[in-house]
């Protein structure tokens, strides 16, 4: 018997073109047995709120009945949307749908979130002589001392099943892809019973799935794993659940090539998903924005990503050297534009208002917003859509200026430390000079003033971001960080810093989400004290 | 038996300041049998993350342990965090604690958000001789047809109970005040025990608590109410339960007015909980900056609005001199402050880059991007906080520019349809001329390029914001609205672009939650076809 994974990457909302690639997935699958899709394929996951009009479940349903007729010969297994016709609870389901022959089976996932009503039973699938046990998502997780994802244990089942299958829509952070295989593995183990997991891949604005989908022999190893970060198609023959080979075939990346690739797919499927083609960013001198670039580059297509220089009076020479290395490397166009003419029109148009007052935040703001104004107007006049370059350490202290270095439709490192940042170039350069060197050692400046550096306002960033994981990852309390060992004061000032810039990180663009803990996942009030 | 409803305003995350306000309207309530709190009163609702830091259910504990000590005397319910010690589930309840002379029962919530395990028990509180039941927030709707909320019955108590005791924290929106009244009017009558219900009231970030806490007698009228948007602590005699009256003395003022007092004590609360006093913003001659300083200056006070006008080559004379109207009837100071120096430096600096290319919406965009620099940079020397006046219709469609007339750390009238910022003009205009009526009678304008007005690329207000509100607050999809006579082309035209705009309201500030459907809260994916 003959079973089939197919590894897509759905549109959210795009409907027909789901509907089209899983036909074609599924006629690449003649023969086999079953062909199992990602959870909610059909309409793409996360859909969020696409679900509560009705025509947009119409339309989940007319693309079953298609790929039902089109496919009649092969079994499926698609997630989709599936309506709730009891009349009490919620008005959908979140379905696995089993679609043979004319025969239309619907198993439903039980552990969901605020859009759809959980499952009242637990059924399994007759596949010729096997019985199959259907979940979705972490429905399967049912290990470990977390009970509350304890919810779908192979017990309930009305029968014992022979196979377990999970359609998964699981995203991607560096720590994930090991602890979701360690989780499976014991699930497999724990019930004697193969397990075929299949994982969506692609970007969806800040979140990365990131595939690597596998088949778990009775023995606990992983007989079968497709790639990370790309679609794949792959037939495999159920005897591998016999196999007795003692190494897992399926090797997880370090975290810096997951991160790398995972950004990488990010950007691409930001662009390509809305149809967009041209990058754009402010170019620095700086590290954030030469790694920026070299991902965009790599995603895009050097010619499709123009970098801006904008020196003031306050850039460096080296600032301005290292920018245009950080382009020609890479084979990106450039332009230079200077902010001295924006930047003295502002100061002469505030003069009545602001007099002799003292150069302060304002004025360094003043510059980062010019720069902001003008790569804005070049993205506009072009289209070429805007790249944030800000990371997760100043993203926290709110280092940085709302509408001046904040500007962007999408963040790409804003999910990573500095000190990730460095590591993350270090392993760009790791066969050739990508990134100019210059530009990961010299020590980081915003130069918005003469001779500033980052360290003036803030600690060293080894130092810095070990103390916001602790606070961030960790949850830990400035105490408690504190009895580490860490200096109480520099504790303290950071953790003041987090607690305060809530209102910064509210309105920054979707951050690509590579850490278990992104910004945009931790729910934090605004006004609060 | 006296009972007492204290509708107080706590500050999300300020478990001290929160404390002593508990003990304050705890030893005004001496004498009663019990003093009733809302819903997570001793740390503000929502806590969201803070939730997440063993420090702060410590503080939370000790909190409630000095209350006890404080307090003996008086039996509280209190709406508090509580450990769960099982060993299973999530680590936290959503509970109401009861404290008097050293005793302390825990009474937990059901229907809870991702933060809360839910009860796993429905206890009955003996209360003297009288037996409450406790229930907290939603767990208490057991009426209709949404079998989803069904998460309490009265028949699940231990025991029958003599009356109801509702902890809550139920945001405001325009409809909720006369919803809320009939669910609980029809829940005291259904079960035939008289009702207590005790809200939350004050502004936190974008959401609203209205408060209006009400006691509800046998025969289901309201015997005793306290103000929507005002803290009050209120002492009632039981007697009042079998008051026969034939009307609720709880009147629910018009949608304007309630909209009005919700934005005022909205503003106020963004400013005072975070500590700050004065607000600035762009005063374009318009009805929304028109709207919005007059809002600003009721909840502020007018000595502490600034308003800047920054008017352009293609401002006509009316908008200068009704800006300069609008802050003068309210006795806000402005200033003027042209754009043309910023905007001209731009062309300039632009022109290598642009050279002979058109005007166009680059051009657009760079003038409301250089009013936001303008803004931001008094709003960053003179420390006041930009509002944002920006409408729901504008937000709905994308004409608004980020980084420009979209900056602003809170967005007052975001929330309102431009038909219903007319309306509220009206309102507050409704005994004297407070908003120039030269401002609310002319024809809308963004007044970025010669004689343009909003009509232009807009369709007539009414007929948007009628589609709107179809596609928005009713999901009813584009047929749908076609199909009840609206012009297919108009509608086709809205919806894609509601649809296309979404990356731009994800960069909006937090906008004041006035309506059923904020955008805020109507999750949509950004990636999408």
């Amino acid at each position: 018997m003959k079973i089939t994974l197919a590894q897509i990457n759905p549109i959210v909302g795009d409907i027909d073109g789901n509907k089209e690639k899983i036909i074609a997935a599924a006629q690449q699958a003649k023969g086999s047995s079953l062909v199992v899709f990602p959870e909610l394929s059909l309409c793409g996951f996360p859909p969020y709120n696409l679900l509560g009009y009705t025509d947009f479940i119409e339309r989940c349903e007319k693309a079953i009945d298609e790929i039902a007729r089109r496919c009649d010969n092969i079994p499926l297994l698609i997630g989709a949307p599936v309506r709730n016709t009891s009349g009490k609870g919620k008005p959908l389901f979140n379905a696995a749908v089993f679609l043979h022959q004319g025969k239309c089976q619907i198993f439903k996932k039980k552990n969901v979130n605020a859009y759809f009503e959980p499952a009242d039973e637990t059924k399994i699938l007759q596949l010729g002589c096997m019985k199959v046990a259907v979940t979705i998502g972490d429905d399967l997780y049912n290990i470990g001392d977390d009970e509350f994802l304890m919810t779908n244990r192979i017990d309930d089942f009305e029968e014992k099943p022979e196979i377990i299958v999970n359609l998964a829509a699981d995203r991607f952070d560096y720590q994930r892809a090991a602890k979701r295989r360690e989780i499976l593995r014991m699930t497999a183990l724990k019930h004697e019973i193969p397990l075929i997991y299949v994982n969506q891949v692609g970007g969806n604005a800040n979140l990365i799935y990131d595939g690597g989908s596998m088949v778990f022999g009775y023995m606990g190893y992983v007989v079968k794993s497709l790639p990370f970060f790309n679609e794949e198609v792959a037939t495999f023959d159920c005897e591998l659940f016999i196999s007795m080979k003692r190494e897992d075939n399926q090797v997880i990346p370090s975290k810096m090539e997951l991160i790398h690739d995972a950004l990488v797919l990010g950007i691409r499927d930001f662009f390509n998903k809305q149809g967009f083609k041209k990058a754009v960013l402010g170019l620095s001198g700086g590290l954030d924005s030469a790694l920026v670039i070299a991902l965009a580059a790599k995603a895009l297509g050097p010619e499709n990503v123009l970098g801006i220089l904008m020196p003031s009076q306050y850039s460096t020479d080296h600032s301005v050297s290292d920018a245009i290395a950080s382009a020609e490397n890479l084979g990106c166009h450039y332009h230079i534009v200077p902010i001295k003419t924006a930047f003295d029109a502002f100061e002469e148009t505030l003069k009545p208002i602001f007099k002799d007052m003292p150069f302060d935040v304002t004025e360094e703001n003043l510059q980062a917003r010019s720069r902001g104004v003008i790569v804005m107007a070049i993205s506009n006049k072009f289209g070429n859509i805007l790249l944030n370059t800000s990371n997760k350490s100043e993203a926290a202290v709110g280092y940085g200026t709302l509408y001046g270095d904040l500007c962007g439709s999408l963040s790409v490192i804003g999910d990573l430390y500095k000190t990730e940042a460095f590591e993350l170039c270090r392993y760009i350069n790791r066969d050739k000079e990508i990134i100019p060197w210059h530009t990961i050692n010299k020590p980081p400046s915003a130069e918005l003033r003469p001779n500033q550096q980052d360290t003036d306002s803030l600690p060293d960033y080894s130092i810095l971001d070990a103390i916001l994981y602790q606070y961030i990852e960790c949850s830990k309390s400035a105490e408690e960080i504190i009895a580490q060992g860490f200096d109480e004061a520099i504790v303290n000032k950071t953790v003041r810093m987090v607690y305060r810039n809530d209102f910064k990180r509210f309105q920054i663009a979707p951050v690509l989400a590579i850490s278990p803990k992104p910004f945009a996942m931790r729910e934090m009030p605004i006004v609060k004290k």
